[in-house]
């Protein structure tokens, strides 16, 4: 069997870390790890099969020979060196924006459109997690039913924004809890206790740039300029695993206990949403929550209903984490298809 | 001027405690306030205008004399005492779901139908918190462009289940602070850095009643039976302010501009929606927040943007103090249309 060298560009971020975890847990071929960051994280070491790499700064040089760069920089560091890597000879897959929407990088869910992945010149694009997780959720319905549209709003976990973040919700929750007052650094505004309708910059539409990424992104994965699709993206006080409601308005009918049977056979989803309540137990009911779900692979669906404002239409809730299958794992999913 | 005697069923509850408050702030021609509860809560006292006053076991004969019966002890109580207290003469503003559906209880949010209250025998129902802010929200483009359909999604505050909601978030949170695992009691499942899509029980369609209560509700109040309304409601780790993610398509086009101007003057509504943010400063646009309103009398809506995913429609963010406008205050406004 074939082994590689591969290179993981933002290492020492909460991204780059779950992708090397994410390597070694799915005994990924690795004959060799890279693992690179900004100058900051130089003399820093990261833990690979049992061993300590040593983290380098990002040059052009060191992907000379790289078979598999996966980049989780941000975008400054794709733009920099994501090409530069392909040219070197490596197989760039990036996790951050910068490239997703350019028609010559293939954007890929592997559940979803892996088939366009044949397309690519040397670069891959992660989708944004939320769009992720959404659109594995929607995969099944939009084949079986045909999607006319669908509104979406987020329940997002800081982790999405990064160490930081963590810090500054812990940090806030403890400042809280002792009876003072915060003063918000990562986020505009107070996280804790709290709920932002506010994730990265506001665009002249009054959109902001995330929820145009969950649109354009989506429309771009199912190759369907006409698909509608209006979101809402909110940060919640949860550290891990995002978590989106999602209404969908279909072509055609099915009840609600045939496409919960037919979601629960679509892979990398699984179903959390017994729909069977007793009168006497009402909480019997299951559905899927961020705090039991953060660390595990799949994306989630529950609440699963018939919505009766429309002919055609479903309300569910979709739970994923947001940093495996909304960053790192689908990165890794990628690379297996690829190698 | 009159003065009226007024009970308050519910007193040492959250709601029972604002109403209490809310007819000091607003100079409620209280002639004798009568604080009623359960059988538990004799001997407290409630703060009324700078007296102590004690609160009575909730028994029918203590309804003799009564002007106006405010309730806010849930369901229980409003269906053991509240046509009892009609019939011994006091007007009954309920707080409880239980009357809100039945045809001979108008349903009122006075910046929306006040003009359906003329139609009551004694009793009228004080709509569910979630719902009283969405239809002050919808209120202006119901009337200038009609609805087609509504999608809501609710990120509801811990308040609205009670104070025992509000210690167990405490508690929660201190606990995870501390390293420890927490058990839920109040809510099913853990709420402190989580979101809980469970608001009430569940229905046989797989909607809660609470998701039901929002869409049966928002027809009642708009006298629209055809109003079609879809909604997924969300407990957060929030202590006040519920807020919602409103997605509404409208029967006539509007600029987003022009409807901003046509909300801001429209009662009981404030925009928080600065619709100028610069390159250099993203962070200037403002939005409304749980935590900077609470408190606060008004329902505020932010983050207006013209949907392109339909031909007329729009998304936008509406928050509101749970206890204020979506309960006590609410009630109050109903009772200064009556007396």
């Amino acid at each position: 069997m074939s082994k590689y060298i591969v290179a993981v560009v933002g290492a020492t971020g909460l991204v780059g870390q779950e992708m090397i975890k994410t390597l070694e847990q799915r005994k990924f071929a690795v004959k060799q790890l890279i693992p690179l960051a900004t100058k900051n994280s130089v003399g820093k070491k990261v833990k690979f099969k049992g061993a300590s790499v040593p983290v380098k700064e990002t040059k052009d040089s060191l992907f000379n020979g790289v078979d598999l760069a996966l980049f989780a920089g941000g975008g400054t560091a794709s733009q920099e060196f994501g090409w530069e890597a392909v040219r070197r000879g490596a197989v760039v897959i990036d996790n951050s924006s910068f490239f997703r929407m350019r028609p010559d990088v293939p954007l890929i869910v592997p559940e979803v459109n892996i088939k366009q992945i044949k397309k690519h010149q040397g670069m891959i694009a992660n989708p944004n997690c939320s769009t992720i997780q959404l659109c594995v959720a929607l995969k099944p319905i939009y084949i079986k039913l045909g999607i006319k549209r669908v509104v979406v709003t987020t329940y997002q976990s800081v982790s999405g924004t990064g160490k930081e973040a963590i810090e500054e919700l812990q940090t806030q929750v403890k400042t809280i809890v002792a009876g003072k007052k915060v003063k918000p650094a990562v986020y505009p505004k107070q996280i804790a206790f709290n709920v932002l309708p506010h994730i990265d910059k506001f665009m002249e539409n009054g959109y902001t740039k995330e929820e145009i990424k969950m649109v354009n992104e989506t429309k771009k994965i199912f190759s369907d300029p006409n698909l509608a699709v209006s979101a809402t993206c909110v940060r919640v006080p949860v550290y891990t695993c995002h978590a989106e409601s999602v209404n969908v308005e279909t072509m055609k009918p099915l009840s609600v206990d045939a496409l919960r049977a037919l979601m629960s056979k679509s892979p990398g989803l699984t179903m959390i949403d017994d729909p069977a309540p007793t009168a006497d137990d009402p909480n019997r009911r299951t559905y899927p929550l961020s705090v039991e779900l953060a660390g595990t692979d799949n994306v989630y669906v529950g609440r699963l209903r018939k919505d009766p404002s429309v002919e055609c239409g479903y309300d569910m809730w979709v739970v994923a984490d947001n940093l495996r299958k909304g960053a790192a794992l689908n990165a890794v999913q990628i690379a297996e298809f690829l190698f």
